[in-house]
């Protein structure tokens, strides 16, 4: 078998392990936690679908393809590094080095190239602020937001979150989209006048 | 709220629900079946990183952004009709009607422009032969095929199902690439020489 092919191979095979990897957002039937293949999913259709709103002040020349590479492969890092709860201050502290140790194992398995690339994805994604890594950072605040929402803050109120939290954490979506935004602060307005949550 | 915005709001909604169908595919670590968002993650990280592979004869002009738009929508008419399992002939025979029935009603839910290439890319994925649908059919074929390798082929003895159905099934994947038709078959044959597929 041909080695570079056998490396992408090998890749394939350790990222089924994502699946196994569960956040703290809730499925929006309430049954369970979903793990990160399923949120990258979700995000990844809604990049598809939301590609309208992307593009600063009206200009729509972003990148999708490239958008949507960044949000499939965020959260492979957290095969190694486990889930750090966006609210958890103490987990925060470590996080870049453990992830950055967990992206250096994982795409290492790649060819030189595609190890090369992902990696670049991956660190845009964490730290860049180009249109691209604007619109997948977005997306990964909204959507946990709505599953949030959709299960009346029930994830919220278990770990005590506030308002005021939540605010600060999708200030960054105004970045990518003011549309989107908007939306998300309507949510978390709806959610403190129902009581999902505390303000 | 922009009605635009609401329908598409909707639609990111309603397809959480596709977190909840599972398919006959066991995760590699063999603890339990994976469900459509699972697998449609898994296979939207390999058209990124296969796409070297994709187009016929050398040709590398197939749109992967296309391709990925196929392999993130592909199953989502599985929240209405379910999963199908693929060697279940009684099954196949109304497949395509309640899916046709789910596309329509869950397509619906999107403003008319994307409910339209939202259709377009399902109805091609499934009946299509072009670069595009052939390799994300081939992507399609090829995961389920490596998670049933990678767990000694547990859910293809529970259903009974031989090498000649698999091999048939797999042939597809030649038409997008031969060489990931060439990995497919060392897989098939492997899996029957160490007694996974019953030959």
């Amino acid at each position: 078998m041909d080695m570079r092919l056998k490396k992408q191979a090998e890749f394939i095979i350790e990222i089924d392990k994502i699946k196994s990897v569960f956040r703290q957002t809730l499925l929006i039937n309430g049954k369970r936690y979903e793990n990160d293949a399923e949120h990258s999913w979700h995000i990844s259709v809604m990049a598809v679908l939301l590609s309208e709103y992307a593009g600063r002040g009206g200009d729509k020349g972003i990148d999708i393809l490239k958008a949507l590479k960044m949000v499939l492969l965020h959260d492979i890092v957290e095969i190694d590094a486990g889930d750090t709860y966006c609210y958890d201050r103490a987990a925060a502290a470590d996080k870049a080095a453990r992830e950055g140790k967990a992206a250096a194992r994982i795409f290492g398995l790649l060819p030189e190239d595609q190890k090369a690339e992902f990696l670049n994805l991956w660190e845009e994604f964490e730290t860049g602020n180009t249109p691209e890594s604007d619109f997948a950072v977005a997306l990964d605040r909204l959507q946990p937001l709505i599953n949030n929402y959709m299960t009346e803050g029930r994830s919220w109120k278990l770990h005590g979150v506030k308002a005021h939290e939540v605010r600060s954490r999708i200030s960054r979506i105004r970045a990518a989209s003011e549309a989107l935004w908007e939306y998300a602060v309507m949510i978390v307005d709806e959610s403190v006048k129902l009581g999902y949550l505390a303000d």
